[in-house]
């Protein structure tokens, strides 16, 4: 855990967004030293009921709201939403991604809140844009995977049947295209003075995330080839004795290291694997003695024999094993530290390191209302408004919350 | 196209990465008004030679690096490595890809790049970091998927077999998280003046990526739960009489909704589905009741009706669909432009749509050299230097690099 003094250090951030994309995207900023402030209706975030819990923290929630403080408030009452707009003044940047028109009628439209504070960067996350066809629709993750291309991309290579990936790549996708737009903003007005309207939909995103080299032989109009010609081959997972692993042979030396590694070596002479042109026209009879070879070791001993030979290999590994993994330990990929409610918790800290801001976790994800008194105090409310607008359901706790549940 | 005033305009990033990870980031930093130029060795960047081309432009290469200026010396001579080092003090970010230790043996390490310009942003990427167990390995794309869970996530739901996703979504990921990381530190030297070291690895971008919802049931130290319990659930792809449609019914009223779609108002009644509760108790019976209904429609006609009662849904498009796609066009997801040289291209514009610094496509990629007189004339080289340095093959060109293949 870090005490952030990271590149965006000094910049505050109004998260109104929900469930994966946004509270993602605004995560990030929180890791590298934004003054994140999520501001949750009075049931809060539906993310913290969903998934495995600990002492009633959702590990869901926790992993897309570190590093964040939360203001729980009833914008829907004319007191609570004179705290977000106070709290709108001191802010550089505000995201939202309630459904296209929702947050003009709650009196937070980008018009108001520019009134108040004219350079801020007011972020809307969509999941289709706020018109066309799709944007009515309630936007579920598959929604994205199956019109994006992305489940036409795993189709089954037998079948034909469309697959989805099972993690969502969409939300997640659009979560670091809105944290890297919202950090050029951030550049720009430093430089301008002024701050302006981001607009961003998953669908915009995943079509732009897929298309270098998943799309790209589209490019040519008039030229185009079917991107999945040639792209159904056979995974490049292969069973050991004991476990999966992927391996890989471009060039000569690799090929020639594979088969020394097998113990092989009278595949050097096999003509039908003999340059790169050869093993390409005859990879599915390279793919089987490969699967074949393999299929004779244990795990852990193939892949010294190909490392040892150079010749690129992993260990498919379960997600309980990465955080195992050597390589994981010798590059502090995954971070323990103690929050005092929860005991210890373990996240993978940010990826990038930065020599001159340092980024980092910097906490736990908030209890429901944990920083309410603090952030109006700062506001310049009296802990006496404070105790009147709990006391009149304006602000609100987990405790308060639990009550209404 | 666009002659982009986007949010980085002013700013100079010299790329010399190859392949995916490296030239996705740059090029998104291009379209949002960097002045990126790509410096490739005499042979060119490896993308250029793989995939579908026209004209000799290869797809693949093109989406991954328009709107960028092409540079093609060899620095591996001391008069290359001189344009460079001119070139380098005219830059605010410098991104490179090479294994580690082969920038530092090239003389363009962090120290002598930050000796001629001080308040240079110097970004290394590499597959593992710098040091541990895997760092000396050449990464492709699917060692990644392997050994950061993502394999993992993928196994097929009846026989256990890890499987890969058949798009790099390590590559694009680690593209991702480098243009924010850039952008943050840009945004960081506006108020300190200080540039600084970015070490971002594809390995710990990738578990980082995954965790939130993937991972996120191991985040309490003691009390994990297995993330495989409960997440090979059936993927909702359902075929109809005539191609595959997703659609999901979470609440009551979108179940009631879907009921509805079927014309089997009967369901409404069946106590196995009654509640979000029961629903989910009987989630195979469930999945089979909406698997035989939707089979019975042709797939408009099901969309149609599911849309129509505020049931999520959509097709699941073929690569070839999605640059038809009604919304797509709505949204003018994919723009169609003329380059002199290639005739009419076709990319997806940049998903943000900024209100205040317009961002765009500015161009297809760059001819290999096509920009080396235009750069070297900025940096005082007169023509006749030009010209001797093309005839002592510290420049190159297409056509030279064709005469050496």
């Amino acid at each position: 855990m870090h005490d952030s003094e990271g590149p965006l250090a000094g910049i505050r951030v109004l998260d109104l967004t929900v469930i994966m994309a946004g509270p993602i995207a605004t995560m990030m900023l929180a890791d590298q030293g934004a003054d994140v402030i999520k501001i949750e209706p009075p049931q809060g975030d539906l993310l913290r009921k969903l998934g495995h819990k600990h002492q009633g923290m959702s590990g869901s929630f926790l992993s897309c709201n570190r590093s964040k403080r939360s203001l729980c408030v009833d914008i829907k009452t004319a007191a609570g939403l004179e705290v977000v707009k106070k709290l709108a003044t001191t802010a550089d940047v505000l995201v939202q991604n309630f459904r296209p028109g929702a947050i003009e009628r709650m009196g937070l439209g980008e018009d108001v809140v520019r009134a108040i504070r004219p350079d801020i960067i007011y972020v809307s996350m969509s999941g289709f844009g706020e018109s066309g066809p799709y944007a009515h629709q309630r936007v579920y993750d598959p929604v994205i995977q199956a019109i994006s291309g992305l489940a036409d991309i795993q189709r089954d290579r037998e079948t034909g049947q469309p697959r989805m990936v099972r993690t969502v790549i969409p939300d997640k996708t659009t979560a670091l295209t809105a944290s890297q737009t919202i950090s050029a903003a951030l550049f720009a007005r430093e430089r301008s003075g002024k701050g302006q309207h981001i607009k961003l939909s998953m669908f915009d995103t995943m079509v732009a995330y897929l298309w270098p080299e998943a799309s790209s032989s589209l490019s040519f109009v008039g030229n185009e080839r079917d991107p999945t010609v040639g792209q159904l081959g056979l995974d490049l997972v292969f069973a050991t004795r004991d476990g999966h692993i992927t391996a890989g042979a471009v060039s000569d030396a690799e090929w020639q290291g594979m088969c020394r590694a097998f113990g092989r070596e009278d595949l050097l002479e096999d003509p039908r694997f003999a340059s790169a042109a050869a093993r390409s026209e005859n990879v599915i009879a390279r793919r089987q003695v490969m699967s074949d070879e393999i299929a004779k070791w244990d795990r852990d001993q193939i892949l010294a024999r190909l490392d040892a030979e150079g010749v690129p290999n992993a260990p498919v590994l379960a997600r309980t094993e990465v955080i195992e993994n050597a390589q994981a330990a010798h590059n502090a990929t995954i971070e323990t530290f103690d929050d005092p409610e929860l005991g210890p918790i373990r996240q993978p800290r940010p990826a990038a390191r930065f020599s001159g801001t340092p980024s980092g976790i910097r906490g736990a994800a908030p209890d429901l209302g944990a920083h309410n008194t603090d952030i109006l105090t700062d506001l310049g409310y009296s802990l006496t408004d404070i105790h009147d607008l709990e006391t009149r359901d304006v602000l609100w706790s987990r405790r308060q919350a639990a009550r209404h549940d």
